[in-house]
């Protein structure tokens, strides 16, 4: 009895459901399968803006790992990977080792800070759990804070939020939500706090429908929100930042930058020696990079062009999820001795931004615009479907958005 | 029309039943009543240690100064104390000056840091809402920054309480019941958090009852907490604390120091050139200042000393309460023309220490010793007592505590 060791690194998206499908298709005598994660559960990624604005319980967000994926199929380990190596197809982890002979890596995105100074150390980041219920309780602690002052600091009270993509945007709109309500907490006139989304690119949400786009940016400013668009984050510092916009430069006091404005692939690819593209690896069709047959990349760490745009697929949930699917149909014709490997295309279904409670913008079906709660009832489709998908009808009652009114 | 201007700063608990008094027994054409207070609200000091930890929320303690003082009877000034001349019968404010004939001083107590290093810059008081909520907001915090952090640090889950008198004793109580709650919020393991009640006397609660404080300590030690008696805090840092104990040193890793070990009179009282004693100043019978008989002092800052053990009666919500009621009636006899002014007698009913929701210790009539959940009801029945007290049935229905079995 020879069965291959098949290790998946990482229970995001593309971890999961490539884990989730390969308990499914393969025999227990036909490879031992191992899922390597940091904590005992996975979470939507997606849903972490909501977390960190303090609009949706992280308790909501998260799924434990046990109630998807079967331990006495697949091992698990709850670890930290140090390092992968290649050559002698070894995962170094923080408290063990592990060797494989098929590798699935889904080791998930890192924000890019592309250089500014003192973003690394001043920012916060929507990454996961913990620094999502840490943004939550930043916000709220120098809310508390700012009555026990001695004067008027302003820099607690001001939110800022690098970047008006799909995260940046998304948190905007929670937190706008929240503001009012820890105002009230903590006995602060809503019009002392300010919320600012500074964007490099000369519009929010760049590259989206130019009617949604400004739909968005309405409703967020009739909740306060200011935008600052063609305007580059110089430098961060602990309780103030710099922008520029046109050469001129303007200071803001803030206390709270959350940074939103790009990611990268998990950096462990590139120490591994993969060839990298801004800390992504390209991988072929059949989602294998080159000269690593027995290695697959899935979600954020990994990169494959669209040839429509000739440009590099966006590092989405829909997509790790999509290409999780086709890994592990190709595992499973590896482990049968089949060597005509799937090839991936990806289904592009649309794209829903929310904005906060009953309300999204949104493209789906190709051209169909959709706007306010019809857009945020289909987010919530779209969330309950990947629910469904992942561990079946259970999971969906469990951890489901269904009251289409409120959260 | 020569009517009196009355002047009482602070709407604590001396200030508050003073003013609620003084409208019931003088008519409107027999004096002008002012109140004077930073918030425009009252709360209950003896709850602020709950607000602190988190176990009730701070909307429970406090109370419209509006639910009880009518704003067509008294004016409402609401502003902070600056400085008072007693000489020129003038109140300063931050934002405007009042002229009195006769003065109520109720404006409380601060704490007392005896000098000891960094405990001004470092460590928290529960003074007010403001103080009590921010004490609450920094352990969550520090609880959230936990697992974000490269290293293990201690620091952010060790609470250290200075003093075990009743403060720190109910504080700790509740922060006890607490901390489980935050552990499961922020996945800690509860046996990472340490909370540790330093007191500078041989003895927890020194001068109750032996037996009383013995069931204490061990409801306490019961849920975790450490004691440290006999001991000194000499010196507080951002991240740790030096104690002592028999000219031994120990240096404790903290982010967190409660301190509960000592509290003075407001020190307003003192720069307006009052004789003070410890920040408080001695008062006649009649709860006036030697040489001032235009100037009343109730609660915190006046001292007055008990002939039974030829010590000062201790600055709690019971004297307080009792020296307004006598202040308002002596007020009158004043604006009556009447100069046989009454004398302070003071009622001790008895003292309940709550240990966490639905414990406590106590001694009422006398010599009745009161224990765990005997005594918690008995303490909901001397708060709801204050309520009825200050703000009749409508209040006291409002904001009372009737649910024995919980909060």
């Amino acid at each position: 009895m020879n069965r291959p060791n098949i290790v998946v690194l990482g229970a995001g998206y593309g971890g999961m459901i490539t884990t989730a499908k390969l308990q499914k298709m393969l025999g227990s005598n036909e490879a031992n399968i191992t899922l390597v994660n940091k904590h005992n559960y996975h979470y939507q990624t997606t849903w972490l803006h909501e977390n960190a604005a303090g609009t949706l319980h992280h308790d909501r967000t998260r799924i434990k790992i046990s109630d998807v994926i079967n331990f006495n199929r697949v091992n698990f380990v709850q670890d930290t990977v140090v390092s992968l190596d290649p050559s002698s197809k070894k995962v170094q982890l923080e408290n063990g080792e592990l060797t494989y002979d098929y590798l699935v890596i889904g080791l998930g995105f890192e924000a890019a800070t592309f250089g500014i100074e003192g973003l690394k150390e001043h920012a916060f980041t929507i990454n996961n759990i913990n620094s999502a219920r840490l943004i939550r309780e930043h916000i709220e602690y120098n809310f508390a804070r700012y009555n026990n002052e001695k004067e008027e600091r302003q820099d607690l009270l001001n939110i800022v939020v690098g970047g008006a993509g799909f995260t940046g945007i998304e948190f905007v709109g929670e937190i706008a939500n929240k503001v009012p309500e820890l105002c009230k907490e903590y006995d602060i006139p809503r019009e002392k706090v300010r919320i600012i989304n500074v964007e490099a690119a000369p519009t929010v949400l760049p590259g989206f429908d130019e009617e949604l786009v400004e739909y968005a940016m309405n409703l967020l400013e009739g909740k306060g929100v200011e935008f600052k668009v063609g305007t580059m984050i110089k430098q961060v510092e602990e309780h103030k930042i710099l922008v520029e916009k046109d050469e001129q430069q303007e200071e803001i006091p803030t206390n709270t930058v959350v940074w939103a404005a790009g990611v990268r692939g998990n950096s462990l690819v590139e120490e591994a020696g993969f060839e990298t593209n801004r800390g992504r690896v390209p991988v072929r069709d059949d989602l294998r990079p080159n000269g690593h047959d027995d290695v697959f990349i899935v979600g954020d760490c990994a990169l494959i062009m669209n040839p429509e745009n000739d440009r590099p697929y966006p590092p989405t949930a829909q997509i790790a999820i999509q290409e999780a699917e086709t890994t592990a149909r190709n595992v499973k014709k590896i482990v049968h001795g089949e060597d005509n490997l799937e090839t991936f295309k990806p289904d592009l279904k649309g794209t829903v931004a929310s904005l906060g409670e009953g309300q999204a913008i949104g493209v789906v079906f190709g051209d169909k615009k959709l706007f306010g709660w019809t857009a945020s009832v289909m987010k919530k489709i779209i969330d309950n479907r990947y629910l469904l998908k992942l561990g079946g009808v259970g999971l969906l009652l469990k951890k489901g958005k269904f009251n289409i009114f409120t959260k």
